[in-house]
Formats: structure tokens, sequence, C-alpha cells
């Protein structure tokens, strides 16, 4: 995938930054740790510090210190599920921050603008990410109307020189209304096509399907996101369906949690048979982490409160996630992905 | 000063790393910012996760993956000051942990043998802080046990090879009980000297009397330290009087409360001035963080409560204070210490 900032080998997992930082490591680790993109939360920098200061200092490439692409979303997602939402109507969506109260507006002309601001590379349509479950009704009203803001987005990106802008395929759980979807913004036309709506409660067998469903319908020239997704099991499965991008906080927020994943299966430091375990997190590491640090010292520092725990389990996790990423872009350069997804599974079933 | 695990260059300040880790830095981090040595708190392991625990696992150096010299205080400290104190015999302390409320009881023996199961390279005396203010005659009783303290110290750590022992002088403010703690640990004999119960509450100018009284009392040819001091006024004058060796928490735990270091005095970053501030923390300084960060992206990291506020600002601060007292040994070796003084007082008076 070409960006303004440099192309991007995929399918990618994209860290996520939501303050401003991926929180709990430096953007030179996570360059060191092989990342290549990075996500921002409109919504979050838009209330804080505020999308115009950003700019002002020099966009969020400058503000972070990464210089390597940034895909932002469109602060739907969190207007929907963190602001205290005061009206949704055809022009945009009023809401209240969950910082402080204040109230606030964000429409598709908005989120562009906001977009645009942070200097993002990669801009996301402004849309509704639909609870689950919801009415077919309601399904069917909310995707036609982030069709319609999809194509107001457009019009307000058009002046936009460099930076992409990815629409993003709803429909809920409804396989019909993800078609229409998926026609009507392909009709529009953007630069990627994201599937939002997903992982959002539904079992993992019926996310599964809506994949398989909607991932022919997008054009393969073109990157193809889930949003918000997920696992490591599930990035290997929605890779198989033909995922190139992802993003996802359960690495990092599970690290600040103390649960660290291994090519065995996910562990949680805090319990009492690592005490005095001298081991590393995954003996088959090869992190700065596993080099350095047993289990036993992890499990000290999380049982501490500091700092450290999160900063290592963190620098861990994305390891894991990104070297996941990087074996399963090898195993496709090789044609070999069949095996690598199976052996992935091996090793898990001999945890 | 030698120990037995390098060279350390004298003055020097030694970040304290309380629960097996210099909170908010990676030792490799430490290392880069020219620290020699680091603190180790007898207490805080001892009660977790258990000096015997972090023997077996080979020791405090490769628990926390730091392979320079490690002083550790005796715990005596914050038996006193953290600890829920049950009683003070001539025996030893019994006390309840701060963390839990269970009770322990530790003696001069138990401090040594706690401080050598932990691997310290610098074992420090256990011995009594002194609260201040206090009446003479508890001082006098207080001083004159530690000093019987210091004595079964110095015989329970006599079978060990290689880590120093270090008597610490008390006698509160009272310079005739100084001078006598200061001749009856000489008469007992260490291999460094430490200065307790200062920067307990009294003003700064009693603290440097006491210094310059106790100072001339102890052999010009071994480390003398000055335990828990200070700013970074303390620091240049308390060389001047003669020190060799500091310890402080200010650094780094200013740093996580936003105070920041600078040539030019101490900057709160959370200050509304700072909002939109591109400079970085301190123009004039190399470090890592002024480099690469703008005031206005450390204030709103801190306003979020992000780790890498705590990371960006201890990073920065522990340069300031590794700076300070590398650039105070290269004026002392050039003969040219009285300049630098006067420019460290100048450049905070132009701000």
């Amino acid at each position: 995938m070409v960006t303004r900032r440099g192309v991007v080998e995929t399918p990618v997992f994209m860290p996520v930054g939501t303050q401003g930082t991926v929180k709990g490591i430096l953007p030179e680790s996570l360059l060191e740790l092989g990342a290549e993109i990075i996500l921002g939360n409109t919504y979050h920098l838009f209330l804080r510090p505020g999308h115009e200061l950003v700019n002002r200092l020099g966009g969020l490439h400058k503000f972070m210190n990464w210089n390597g692409p940034i895909l932002t979303d469109s602060g739907g997602f969190q207007v929907f599920s963190l602001g205290d939402l005061c009206s949704i109507s055809e022009e945009g969506v009023t809401f209240q921050s969950h910082l402080d109260g204040s109230r606030h507006f964000l429409s598709p002309e908005i989120s562009v603008a906001v977009q645009r601001a942070l200097g993002a590379d990669i801009v996301m349509a402004f849309d509704e990410c639909i609870p689950h479950p919801s009415a077919r009704d309601y399904v069917a009203a909310s995707t036609a109307r982030s069709t319609r803001w999809a194509e107001r987005c457009k019009q307000a990106h058009l002046t936009d020189q460099g930076a992409a802008l990815f629409g993003i395929v709803q429909g809920g759980m409804e396989l019909d209304l993800r078609t229409r979807s998926a026609e009507e913004l392909l009709e529009i036309g953007f630069d990627g096509y994201a599937i939002g709506g997903l992982s959002v409660g539904e079992e993992t067998g019926l996310m599964y399907r809506v994949m398989e469903h909607t991932l022919p319908l997008l054009p393969v020239d073109r990157p193809r996101y889930v949003m918000g997704v997920g696992t490591p099991e599930n990035l290997v499965e929605a890779v198989a369906r033909g995922v190139d991008m992802f993003d996802c906080v359960m690495p990092t927020r599970n690290a600040r949690n103390g649960l660290l994943f291994t090519g065995f299966g996910k562990i949680s430091i805090k319990q009492a048979q690592y005490r005095e375990d001298p081991a590393p997190i995954d003996p088959a590491c090869s992190c700065y982490v596993c080099r350095n640090y047993s289990r036993a010292y992890l499990r000290h520092l999380y049982q501490s409160n500091e700092i450290l725990a999160s900063v290592l389990n963190t620098h861990h996790n994305l390891h894991y996630y990104l070297s996941l990423m990087s074996g399963i872009r090898r195993a496709l350069d090789e044609g070999t992905f069949g095996e690598y997804r199976s052996e992935f599974y091996r090793q898990r079933g001999a945890a």
C-alpha cells in the first residue's frame, strides 16, 4: 500500500495511538518493532488538545514524533461509544465530551476537516458504528445514512492532495445490507475500503461470515481494512479471508492489564504460578523483554503497579502482533500461508 | 570510587530504584544517560517480592537487568517513615508492612543479610533516621544505638568478600553528637561514610551547617555520601563542601508530577502557559526529550494521564541531574568549579 509517507507492507497491523501516543511505547520503539503505520483517534484529539492546536504545532506527526504514515479514524465510533450522545440528525451528531461534559458537533465535513488538520495520511469516512444486536430497520436506516455521509466526506475531501480517503462498509449482520453498502460506496469511489461494525459483541463465527460475504464485494486492488479487530486468531482468519489492514487496542490494553500474548496462547502475568518463574514470557520470543526479563520480575512489576510493567508488557505484546503479521506476510510471499496457519494453531494446542 | 562491579566517577548522583526499577525508565536508558550506580530499597524488596526470591532468581542485578553497581539502603529509613512502627528495642525494630499490615522484624544482622541476598555492591549500616525536630535526649540515645547497630552490621558483614559496607553518621542537628557519631564510626571502620538524617524538614542553612561540621570529620580517601539529598542547588552546595555521593527521588518523583528541571529553574508542565508552546522543555538541553518533543506535547500527555508523560519527564529530569553531576566532575577536574557554581546560579537568576 502506497501512502504519501511511504510504502506499507500488507497485511498490516496498526498500533492504536489514541491520544497522540501509542500508550506506553516510544515512537522509536514502534519503528524498531516494525510498525509501519499507526492509527490516531480523531474524537480524542478533537476534544484534547484540539485539532487546531495540533495543526498550529505542525500536525500530529510532528506533535507526537512519528514520521511514518498515520491513519485517523473518523471519530464516529467514539462519539457513539464514549461520548454522551445528544442527537443524531442527517446533518451530523451532537454529543457531550466524556472528559468535561462540554457539547460538540461532528459531521462528515467536520470530521474530514479535523482529520486533515491533524495531517492524516489516510482519512476515514464519518459513519455510525451500529451496535449489536440492532433491529433490521435501524441497521438499514443507519447504513443508508452512513452512505450519504460517505458521499459528503468524498466531496469534502476532494480538494486534498495526497491524503487517501477510505469508505466504511456498514450493514450490521444483515448480509444484503452489507452488499448494498459496499455497492453504493464503490459507486462513490474510495482509495480503500473498510468493514466497520464488527467485533461489537457478535459471535466470532458470525463475524467471519460477514467478512466472507463482504470481502469479495470489495476490489482486490484497494486496501481492505477490518476495523477494531482483533485477537491473534482473528487476524490469521481474517487474512485467510483477504483482509489487508487491522487495528486494535488489544495488544496495548491487555499489556496494561498484565495479559501477555505468546505463541502458545495468552498468559496472565499476575498469576501466582509466575511468582518465582525465571523463564521469559515466551521462551521462543526474541523481543527485548523476553531477552532480558523473567516472568517473576514482570509479575513483581505488575503487582507493584510500576510504570515499567506497562512499558515492558506493551513492548512484548506489540512485538507479538507485529511479528505475527510479518510472519504472515513472509508466508504469503512464499506461498506457505496454509502451513503457517496450521503451525499457528498447532503451537496453541500444545500449550 | 572502586566497587566490585567497576569504577564510579565521583561526585555521583544515584537514581533511586525503589521496587527493583527506577520508576519510568529502562536500565539501558539509565546507562545512556550516564548513570554509573543506582540505589535499591531494602525495605520495599524485603516486603515484595522478598529478598530470598530475588536471591534465588540470581540477585537484584539480574532480576532488574542492571549490571552496574547497586547500593542498597538498610531499610531503616522506610521502617521509620513508611511502616507502621510497633516497637524499637536494642535488638531491632518490629513493624507492620505498609502494603498489607503483616508484621516483620528488622535488625542490623537481618538488614545486612537482606542486602547481601539482594547482591548489593555497597551495603548500608542499619540505623534510625531521626525525625526533625527531636529532643536532644532522644537524638543522643538514638544515635548511640545506631552506633551500636553499626558495630553489629560490621560484624555481620565481615564474612562478605567484595561488597563494601558504609557507616552512617547520625546525631540530628546536634553538632557535638555528630562529632561523637563520626568518631565512633571511624573507630569501627567502614569502606565509606554517609551522613544520614538530613533533608528531613530542617532549614537549608542548618542542613549545610551540619554538612560543614561533619564532612571534615570523615576521611577524604573514603566516599562521603549525603543520603536523600536533594535539589540541584543542594547538590552544587554539597559538592562545594566535599560530598562525593547523592541519592534522591526528586528527579523521578517530580517528573511524574510534571515538575521539570532546567538550567533556568524548575517548570511545571501542567501550566496553561505551555498549552501551545512549541519549545522544548529546555532549549539548551540536548536530551532525547528536548530534541524531539514540545512543551505543548508534554503538557498534553500530562493532562491526558498518559504513561509517556512519566516516561519522557523522567528521562529529561534524570538527564538533567546526571548532566549536572558530569558538569561538576569536569569542572573539578579542570579546577573551574568556582566558575561552574557561579554560572549555575547566573543561569537561574536569568530565568
